[in-house]
Formats: C-alpha cells, sequence, structure tokens
C-alpha cells in the first residue's frame, strides 16, 4: 500500500511556498564546485573578515562553562541578557531591562514568533516594497497579507503609506503591523531618513499600529551619518526591535533578540519555551564572551572598513560601465539594487550571468510583494574578494550589452 | 496614552499555557544559588559527563571551516546530513538517503515543524499519558487534542489504544498522527517491547495513521537488551522519526533531526526556510567532527557507565528506603517516576522537600494528559553526582515520613 501523505499535511501548508531563490541559488552552488564564479548573490558577511581563529580560543572558554551543554533559559542566557541590555544602550540608545530581551535564533525566529503570537490569517502587515523575502514568506506562512509601500532613495514612501492604511481601514481590513528594515534594507540597501522615520512614528500612532524594526543591518552603516533606530525615536513604545548580531559575528551563530514590551516578552517567552528549549547555548556564551571583553566594536569596525571599500568598488564599476541604470546607492547593509531595462527578465539575466559568464546574482522579484520587480537584480558587496568587483560588473555589462543590442 | 498589547495579540496566543513547570525550575535555580541543592529535577545530561574539553579542540577544526560563521543550506550541512544517514543505519538499522534527513534546532525545532504541518486544530494526537510536557505544551499551541493512553512497564497499553483511536474515529475526529518516545520515556523511563512495537505499527496500519517515534532517549540504554526503533520495524513508511544529539553530546548543542519520506521533507524544507535559515552552524560542524572521527561511540559508551551506576543507586536506594511505593525500573533514559500516596500533592511536596531538605525534583502532573497524576513525581538520574543520591532519597523517605504520619 502505497502511503498518500499529503493526506496527513494540515491545511497551513497551502501557505507554504518554495523559496523562488532556492534554485537559482543550488545552480550557483553547482557551478561554484565545478568553476571559479564570481558571487555577488550571499546575503551574509565575508567569513575571512570574520575572526575566526578568536572563535577558536575563545571557545576554550565557552567550553570551560559548564552550562554550554545544557539547556539555557528560554529567554537566553541570564548574562548574555543583561549584556544586550547594555548593547541596546550604546548602540541604539534604548533604554532596557532584561525583562525586554529575549535571545532567539537569530532574527529569524524572532520574526516568526512574532508572527505566531500577533498575525491571525488575513491581517495586513503593511512593509517596504521591495522586502526581505524570508520575512514575506514566512509570514505569509502565518496567512499574513503582505502589503508592499514603495520605496525610495531615503526610504519607504509614508504618505503612500498612510494612504494605503486608511483605505485599508476604510475597507474594513485588519492592520496592526508595520514590518520595515530602516537601516542598509535588504534587498535595497536604502536607509531610512530621520524625517521619515519621525514620520512612520507619528503615523504608527495616528492609526494605532505597532512597527517591527529588523535592526540586521544597524551596525553596519558606512558614512558618518546619525542613524538613529525607530526604538530610540518611540515615545509610545509601538516598536518591537528585532535585532541581530549575524551581519557582524556570522549568520552562523544564529543569535539574535528580541527587545518587546513587558507583557509580549511574557507570552512570547511561554510560546517559546516548548517550541524550541533555547538557542545554541555555545554560541550564546561566545557573544557574550565578545561583548564582554569589549570585542565586539573591533569586529565591527574592521568589518565595515573592508564592506566600505568593497562597496565603494562596486558601485564605482557600476557608474563607469553601466552608467544609464537606475540603482540604489546604500550607505549601509550589504546590498545594491540595480534596475534593468524593463524588457529584460532577471530570472534568465542570471541563469545566464552564471552560466555564460560565471557570475552569480540574484533575481529581486521575489522580494517585490506585488509581483513586479521583474527587471530588478540584487548585488551583494559583502563577500566577494576585492579584486574580483570591478571583472564581475564587466561581465555583466557584457551580457547587458547582448541582451540590448538584441 | 497606554498601549492595550493584548489588542495586537493573534487568536493562537489563548493555545500558549505557560509550562507550569517553569516556576518551580526557577525557585530550584534561585535556591541553589543560596545553598547546596540535590538536584533530581534535570532533563538532561551530566556537563561534566560530557567531554567539553574536546569540544574545546574541535572547535579549531569547526572554526577553519569557513562554512562555520556562514548561513548552511535549511536542510543542514551536507556532509552532516550524510554522516546522519549512516549515523541511522549503524544505530537504528533503518536505511536512509541524505533525501530524508533534516537537521533541526534539537528534536524540538523538528515536533514543533510536524505540528506545524501536519495538525489543524481540533485534531487528535495519541500519546502515552504521561508523556512529554514540552510536547504536550507545543501541539496545543498548534490546536492539537492531546489524548494520552495508559501506559505499562513495558509501554503504552496498545489495546486500550486502539479502543481509543476506534472510538474516536466513530464518533468523528480527525485522528491522524500517534506520537511515543518508545525508549527511555519522558517522564516514566518506560521503554516499549518489541511486541508492543509490532502492535503499534499494525494499528497505526489498520487505522491510516503515522506514527512520530521520539528517539531522544535512543543512545542511553543500560541493559543489553535488543530495542529497535519503530522505524526500523516500519515497512509501510508510516514512522516519522525524531532523533536528537541531546541526550550524549549536550542539550546546549541544539542539534537533533528529521527522518522523512521524500514528499514530506520536500514541505519540510520549504516551511523550515524561512523560518530559521538553519540550525547552528558551529555546532552542525562540531556534531560533523565527533561522527566523523568515531568518536560518538566512545562518548556514548562512557555517558552509558556512568549514567547506569547512578540509575543503580538510585533505584537502589529507592527500593531500600520507601519499598512500598509503585515507580518505574527503567532500562534506558533519565527519569524514574514514583507515585507518592494518593492523598499527598506533589506540588506542594516538591516545595517542601526544595525549602526543608533541599532536594530538588519535578511534580509529574503536567506530563500528564488528563489532569491525574497529581501524587505523582519524576527524578532525573543522570545529573546529580553519584554521591548524593542515596542521601537525596532518604531525605525525601523522611518528607514523605511525615506527610504520612499526619
Amino acid at each position: 500500500m502505497v502511503i498518500d501523505y499529503t493526506r496527513f499535511l494540515s491545511g497551513r501548508v497551502n501557505y507554504v511556498e518554495s523559496s523562488p531563490i532556492r534554485e537559482i541559488v543550488s545552480k550557483i552552488a553547482k557551478k561554484s564546485r565545478e568553476v571559479g564564479v564570481i558571487s555577488f548573490a550571499a546575503g551574509e558577511p565575508d567569513p575571512d573578515v570574520i575572526p575566526r581563529k578568536l572563535y577558536a580560543e575563545l571557545s576554550r572558554d565557552v567550553y570551560e562553562d559548564k552550562r554550554s551543554v545544557n539547556y539555557s533559559p528560554t529567554e537566553g542566557v541570564f548574562e548574555l541578557r543583561e549584556e544586550i541590555a547594555v548593547f541596546m544602550k550604546k548602540y541604539e540608545d534604548v533604554e532596557s531591562s532584561i525583562e525586554n530581551i529575549i535571545v532567539t535564533l537569530g532574527g529569524s525566529q524572532a520574526l516568526d514568533l512574532i508572527a505566531r503570537l500577533m498575525i491571525n490569517p488575513g491581517e495586513v502587515v503593511l512593509t517596504e516594497n521591495p522586502s526581505y523575502v524570508n520575512t514575506i514568506l514566512n509570514w505569509r506562512q502565518w496567512g499574513a497579507i503582505i502589503v508592499g509601500v514603495k520605496i525610495e532613495e531615503d526610504g519607504i514612501d509614508t504618505y503612500e503609506l498612510e494612504n494605503i492604511v486608511r483605505n485599508l481601514k476604510n475597507s474594513g481590513k485588519v492592520v496592526k503591523l508595520i514590518y520595515t528594515i530602516p537601516t542598509g534594507q535588504n534587498p535595497s540597501g536604502v536607509t531610512m531618513s530621520i524625517e521619515k522615520r519621525k514620520h512612520l512614528l507619528e503615523i504608527a500612532s495616528k492609526y494605532d499600529l505597532l512597527i517591527v524594526e529588523d535592526g540586521a543591518y544597524n551596525y553596519l552603516v558606512y558614512e558618518p551619518v546619525v542613524v538613529k533606530s525607530l526604538k530610540s525615536m518611540d515615545s509610545e513604545g509601538r516598536v518591537i526591535f528585532v535585532g541581530s548580531f549575524s551581519k557582524v559575528l556570522g549568520t552562523g551563530l544564529r543569535i539574535g533578540w528580541l527587545h518587546l514590551p513587558e507583557l509580549l516578552a511574557e507570552k512570547f517567552r511561554a510560546a517559546k519555551g516548548p517550541t524550541d528549549m533555547c538557542a545554541p547555548v555555545p554560541s550564546q556564551l561566545l557573544v557574550l564572551q565578545i561583548l564582554r571583553r569589549g570585542l565586539f566594536e573591533e569586529i565591527r569596525s574592521k568589518a565595515i572598513a573592508k564592506y566600505k571599500r568593497k562597496r565603494d568598488l562596486m558601485l564605482k564599476a557600476i557608474e563607469n560601465h553601466m552608467p544609464n541604470l537606475r540603482h540604489t546607492k546604500p550607505i549601509a547593509g550589504m546590498f545594491i539594487l540595480i534596475w534593468l531595462p524593463e524588457y529584460i527578465n532577471s530570472w534568465s539575466f542570471a541563469e545566464e550571468a552564471l552560466e555564460k559568464y560565471t557570475v552569480a546574482l540574484i533575481p529581486a522579484e521575489p522580494f517585490f510583494t506585488d509581483g513586479s520587480g521583474k527587471n530588478v537584480i540584487r548585488l551583494n558587496f559583502s563577500m566577494p574578494p576585492e579584486d574580483v568587483i570591478e571583472e564581475g560588473i564587466k561581465r555583466i555589462t557584457i551580457l547587458l550589452k547582448e541582451k540590448i543590442s538584441k
């Protein structure tokens, strides 16, 4: 008897979409095993910029600690939560007690918990268009309707946002949350201006919304500008802050955190306990060592110096070789978004770039909330070695010229 | 304006119960910071039995690997999945391809994913009564109705199970899954006989059910008996196997796995990707090093020798000091369940044991699916040092005598 496993699946499976990027990512991985590929496809830091030898050394202290191999409390190792509260003051200008802090499996689990506990199927979440593909896919698993709002060079169009909120509310839709990556946004690289941040908070107050601030790229800002977190400007308690050490200390560690009002923190802790027990404890203790010894700032400033150079090289190459294309000019994060001519399909463009020119890039369409963005590509500048960046852009330009001349 | 955060919560919050054990566990932690406590409360291995120095040494190779600080594929590091497939053959007598294997954040995340993708609210899951409290709490978050079936010294009462399935189906209830910890069950310590395992598989076949086999304690068996996993006896593909390295290599690492039919594996992978990205990569690579170098068996056999001695000491002390009480005699796992006289409430008993006699134990009621078990306590024997075990049991006996004489 052959078992029909689909009969055993829950209705929730209908909300699960396979990541559209998965296929191109595995093609890139396969190609990279065969030949040298210049990859602008990553969404994470360069492993050679991360002090892995130091991590190995610190691991002696990590495993010296008996707690390393046992469960931690579900909200995280106590001293790490203390250090994160101090970190929130130093890096985000946010006063917090450890009661506000829950350590999570990267920002991802924090976002999953938010959807689990705050979104009923059919409710609307507003976000930048485009926005982070994994939040879109995860929140859709929870039945959220994701409505994207145009993004400009200085962040989300807050006027359009307000119009949309008003229209949705008038048409009887439930809108409770705005999800934003205000600094070094993924995939656009855009950073929201202070004025827009203020306006966003005003809108949240006026329409009684909460804001989920994804601060994943907050610690990779390349220009001497003041970038204040929404949370630090939040006088009413409307911002839930999702923090992450991933982009500086490494995504593999899987350490992020939630900064929540205490009432919510209690519910989140109750839900989290039997769901995952706790975040990986050796990773928690490693981050604790790094914070305690004041090493974070050292690691971060080295990373910033390197990624800034890579960003500059990529922007210069784009401006030299593809001067007529619209693209973003990030002051933070890891990404540049490029709009190809409308008639070019970014999926086949990415495939050809990989197959013919061994350059990897990511079609940005899945980041768009409304099926647009078919001609848009995302380039990452944190991962590729400096000396291949211009060559990669050149190859993309050659392919582009082939496409245009056709 | 004070924000009413409850207004922002989803309906799902109604299914979230705070763990009833949380309060006693934090009292135990607090007391332990003040005075010496003999603790039988743990649910995990002894950190002094785990070779933490070795882990620190292996961390050099772990962090030498560039992949350590980046995301792995959501289904896990490729070579680790290969090693787990080999492991499944060696330890579970199960043939598997890496397509069946998904590395998870301990067994916990595997169980959460199963509920996410397979349980609709209102559907019934059958399990041992008592069963693992965190699975009960987690699956209830997903709206599952947990129905417990009496457990005997050789495992779940399969005849009663069949009756219950028949009655539930006749009354129109949807029953799709049986959840079982067949070896060294938590909290009872009971191991299911081969006959019952066969019968359970027959029932699953007859009523078209799937079985979720939680193998958390499969690698801690203390007697030279043959304990075959349900998965190894599963000719029809009805068993989803949840594996874990937690009880041998340490719960803190958070490395477990799912062994799934390929069709399900594809859905699980799609759901998991945007939910957590991946399990912690340094932990994955550490386990990979341990498996590759053939160190697992060495670590395991040392653990077995130590926990067997501790189990023997505890059983002997119980039989000497409390000869008239019903208790389980585990051949595997970490726990002994004791039935106190019916009129004794295990919650106040546990509080008094802690306050007056500085012995920590866990009231087992939350593990019962039906509100029974109010007089039952769970003792852990893996964590306490050998030389305090008899003293701890003696103190419990003194308290017991006080209670009985009243």
